[in-house]
């Protein structure tokens, strides 16, 4: 028996045939044509289903589940909202049930990668774990017990969006000073253009041919690890961002581990001990044990190990 | 078969007898006395329990659990902190034990009037609920399937301390910038000090007779509530960083519901109302169902009812 998972990103839709210790057995993808309407991208994510089924010889009986992965919210089969896609209440789970009757199960990328990381990756050795994925936004997975927590109304594990500097950066979600104006990628970002200003003869702001369009966490790490002042300052002052918004986590629910994830993770070990270094000036209890801090390791196959083992 | 809860308070020690459905039978107090070395004020914890059962008929064979809630953190029957009464380190389950050899439970004062709430007062219709006691700092209880959930090293819950203006005001915990500055009684009260100070003759600088001594959250409360604009201005923006603060929680992990306590919830329905009033304008998913805000109703008794509701 085997398990289905899909990926739906705004690019690609990637479907993976997963066994139940989170292994890919066979991977297609197709692109997702996120201007269409929702029906055809829905008729694909069948069709690439079917196609990873035969493809890595197995049929329909051989499925036990089936997940999917959306960059928005699903509650009760439907998906709620996708913005990136402009979906709102579409009926994946009965629209997939009429194609293939199996279990279906969908939930936010951001907590699938989690649940990936949790049963399959870094935070497999640990009961309750907090993912981050640092990218455009924020993103955060909550595991308790190895399960997906979303809370009572399914709203919870929006991460981004906790109040960070209230009144702050005017956030996509309408509200001012969330968390992922100042922590994601984005966040970087603007303070590598705030420092191309200040500091136009910075080698940052000469790797970024002093365009504001140039910018990118890529590029402000790389200037960072080659030590240019103001490269490293925008980096420091990120970092004093992230780890004061991962000490919020640790204040809070107090998780085993939290993974890093998402576009900046992959700065690797460059991040990693910025944050751990950071961190402990802002541990509430300063003797006592808290969180370790990893980075994660499934990658791009994080949504689909993830998104087959919402069935498991 | 009946239990003890015990609340270890800065001026008192209170000791109720509780039925396994959270009804004091009868209650005791004496002084805490917290400039005392924590011998002789755990042998007095030990007095008032033995003190509490004789009274109401009980003997120690009538008793299957003791709980306390302190204020500070407790972990596996140790008292590691209690800022105000100065303990460090302190064996209470062991001292406790010695005296009266019964299951000892010890949790932090706001995690225990979180269970109080959760199993006899305004949450204990729901499963999940988050508890925040606004007084002279912010604490938090959270609660998931009627347990008090303070993480995978006993950190978590600590609402108070969540960044909420990175790079704000110096918080007690040597970070600056915690929900607990701006969120908590301590918060509206600076608020209400910067507004006597622009605006000396406001009926809240007058209320105050212009010293700042003078100045409590009752007192802006009243003073809004009697439309004085000043007053008004000050508890609209208490109430702007008290709602975002209760934003982050759902955003966070969505309970069922959101009970206020503590000196601020004293302003009843004026708070509530005002609350509830503002929270929809940061509510993430704005068409979706979100957690409802409540006041405690337990009052003081929290304390006991929590504490013996520790060994339930």
């Amino acid at each position: 028996m085997v398990r289905i998972g899909i990926d739906l990103g705004g690019t690609n839709i990637a479907a993976g045939v997963v066994t139940d210790d989170g292994k890919i057995l066979h991977h297609v993808e197709t692109p997702t044509r996120a201007e269409r309407p929702w029906q055809p991208v829905v008729e694909d994510m069948i069709a690439v289903t079917k196609r990873a089924l035969s493809e890595s010889g197995h049929s329909v009986d051989d499925l036990q589940s089936i997940g999917v992965g959306v960059p928005g919210l699903a509650i009760n089969g439907v998906v709620a909202f996708c913005t990136n896609l402009g979906w709102h209440d579409v009926p994946l789970e009965e629209t997939f049930r009429a194609a293939i009757d199996k279990p279906l199960y969908i939930d936010n990328d951001a907590n699938v990668a989690g649940l990936a990381e949790a049963m399959a990756g870094v935070s497999a050795g640990v009961p309750n774990s907090v993912f981050l994925t640092l990218g455009t936004g924020l993103g955060g997975g909550i595991i308790i017990n190895k399960k997906i927590y979303t809370g009572a109304h399914g709203v919870g594990g929006e991460l981004g969006h906790l109040t960070f500097i209230a009144d702050g950066e005017m956030c996509t979600c309408g509200k001012r000073g969330c968390l992922e104006r100042y922590a994601s990628a984005t966040g970087m970002i603007r303070l590598g253009c705030e420092a191309m200003r200040t500091h136009p003869h910075s080698g940052l702001a000469k790797a970024a041919n002093q365009d504001s369009a140039n910018m990118t966490a890529k590029l402000i790490v790389d200037q960072a690890k080659a030590n240019d002042p103001t490269a490293m300052m925008v980096f420091d002052q990120y970092i004093h961002y992230l780890a004061q918004g991962i000490n919020s986590i640790i204040s809070f629910i107090d998780p085993d581990m939290i993974v890093l994830g998402g576009g900046v993770s992959k700065a690797g070990e460059f991040l990693l001990d910025a944050v751990r270094q950071a961190l402990p000036t802002y541990i509430f209890y300063k003797t006592l044990p808290f969180p370790s801090i990893e980075l994660a390791v499934l990658g791009n196959d994080a949504g689909i190990i993830g998104a087959a083992m919402l069935g498991a």
